[in-house]
């Protein structure tokens, strides 16, 4: 006898899912953030059941972990000084188990532990699918980090190593790709699951960033995050702010033991979901990031060539393969 | 030749939709409210094709508008006198028509031209079923409304009609059970269609509200909305206030030729959707908004009977029969 959303009600799953919150948090039709001097940072994302994961790959808790991780993964490459909470809408088929949406809110809660602030609010249906759309509330700080204040001259650099959360997929799909690869360490399987199933929103990195600016420097750098993978994060910087990159290739930030070839070259520049910032900055203050932030790595420069993406050996062009959530593996008919 | 999400792809698709926003406000990870001195207020509402819209009953347009008019109507029942916008995700299968997208972001920007607010920001991914998650950002005035606050002797009063919303459904559905009624007027069919496809969020009925305040009078009343029925929103205040109520039957409110007869009494408790102010109030400050606002009724008046919800005359109880969206039309295997 499994205890299902359908049997439970949505009265019922709604008094359960308070305790997730603190208490009285859920008891009214809106929840209320005081005010506060600092300006508000506003972020969606959705995540949908075998787009953004499955019960194969993914458990209830990290789906719950990846959900907020991957709206203050947004924050913190805006510049968030601090998380105000959430709201969380959830949508599962009736025959859902209560476990599932209870695990689901476990690993909700785990992540806020981690990165600050509180299920503020939320709304829950019935559909077809399992998808959880999050809203993410933060304040900024000193430095408000756009995509279209990247300048030429700056350096490109970025959080932490790429390709880890691709690698952690294709393990747990036992992608039969990866049968002849009998090298990879150990250490790296560890990594490259834990990066998938748990990632990290960089807001460590962000306060490096802001500790290091030199004085005489203005607050002036771009930011964004590689959810859609390190090529994607250096094209939207580049588009945005009307410039170019050189990215030189004995830089591709890789992890420890990472494999050479051509493959795994392209994990680390479009596998995706890695949620690294990817910055944009005057040298000087490059160069202090990379002095005090563990991991952090310089990966090019920005030119003055607009849109073009060049390596910086042949100054042939990087080749993107971005991923299309609409694209063909949906149904087209 | 239709041209769909999945042809239009990812990349299109958000361009497009950025120009249903100001100008540069979709173009980076997060997006920036202005520091503010008052109190935020923070609303998440899901709406999911076939439990909540059908194209048999609601356009796309109509599906964006009641998106945002179901949000501001929590915003509303909270106190809010001015809406800073909405963030919207969007999940779609890949064969939907990018009109359809195109019409429901029109009906969107419809409705907040109307009452107020732009699209902020949002997210967009492919799934099984249409639906669209909004999260609404608005500013608390001089009364931050609670569902909590309810006194014994005050005064029930709500905004406006109910069941116009659950007659407009039928109607729409070209329900068997209506055609016995061959005397429902013009104006009540067009009135009920309107108000199912166009819900008007009362934040009108909130500025009365504030205005028509007895000046030696405190700042406590207590309030909801009426999207789960008119009975829930009494429900709620009697639950979360530890109070009763009486509900005096000739005061049921009714619109202009709205028909008698135990269905019609029935759909007018628990139709849903009617989206309409549910207050308790003291009852000089209930009279001068009654006075003030067109439209609104008082209903009854709240007791110390915690909990028990009856008619004025019988003193027996006032039958309930809410909606559960994970209820048994669902499939529960």
């Amino acid at each position: 006898m499994t205890l299902t959303l359908a049997k439970l009600g949505e009265a019922e799953l709604l008094r359960r899912l308070a305790c997730f919150a603190p208490p009285g948090q859920l008891a009214d039709d809106t929840c209320t953030l005081a005010a506060d001097t600092r300006q508000l940072l506003v972020n969606t994302d959705v995540l949908v059941e075998d787009i953004h994961f499955s019960d194969r790959t993914t458990s209830p808790e990290d789906v719950g972990w990846r959900a907020v991780a991957t709206n203050l993964s947004d924050l913190a490459a805006s510049g968030a000084i601090a998380v105000d909470g959430i709201t969380v809408a959830l949508v599962a088929p009736g025959n859902t188990h209560w476990s599932w949406v209870e695990d689901l809110y476990r690993g909700i809660n785990e992540a806020l532990s981690c990165f600050g602030g509180i299920l503020l609010g939320g709304d829950c249906s019935a559909g077809s699918q399992r998808l959880i759309s999050v809203t993410a509330l933060g304040r900024v700080g000193p430095l408000r980090l756009h995509r279209a204040d990247a300048c030429p001259g700056d350096w490109l650099v970025t959080s932490g190593a790429h390709g880890l959360s691709r690698l952690g997929l294709a393990l747990l799909q036992g992608d039969p790709a990866l049968d002849e690869n009998e090298t990879l360490t150990v250490g790296l399987r560890d990594l490259a699951i834990s990066r998938h199933q748990r990632p990290i929103p960089r807001l460590d990195a962000l306060n490096t960033l802001l500790d290091q600016k030199p004085k005489d420097m203005p607050w002036r750098a771009a930011g964004t995050d590689s959810s859609d993978g390190l090529l994607a994060a250096v094209q939207a910087l580049c588009s945005s702010s009307h410039c170019g990159a050189q990215l030189t290739r004995e830089w591709l930030p890789k992890s420890t033991d990472w494999p050479s070839g051509s493959r795994w070259d392209e994990w680390c520049l479009n596998g995706g979901e890695d949620f690294e910032l990817v910055l944009s900055l005057p040298p000087a203050w490059a160069q202090r990031w990379i002095d005090h932030q563990p991991g952090s790595h310089r990966i090019g420069s920005i030119t003055g060539d607009s849109n073009a993406i060049v390596w910086s050996d042949t100054r042939r062009p990087v080749a993107a393969a971005g991923f299309d959530h609409f694209g063909s593996s949906l149904n087209d008919a």
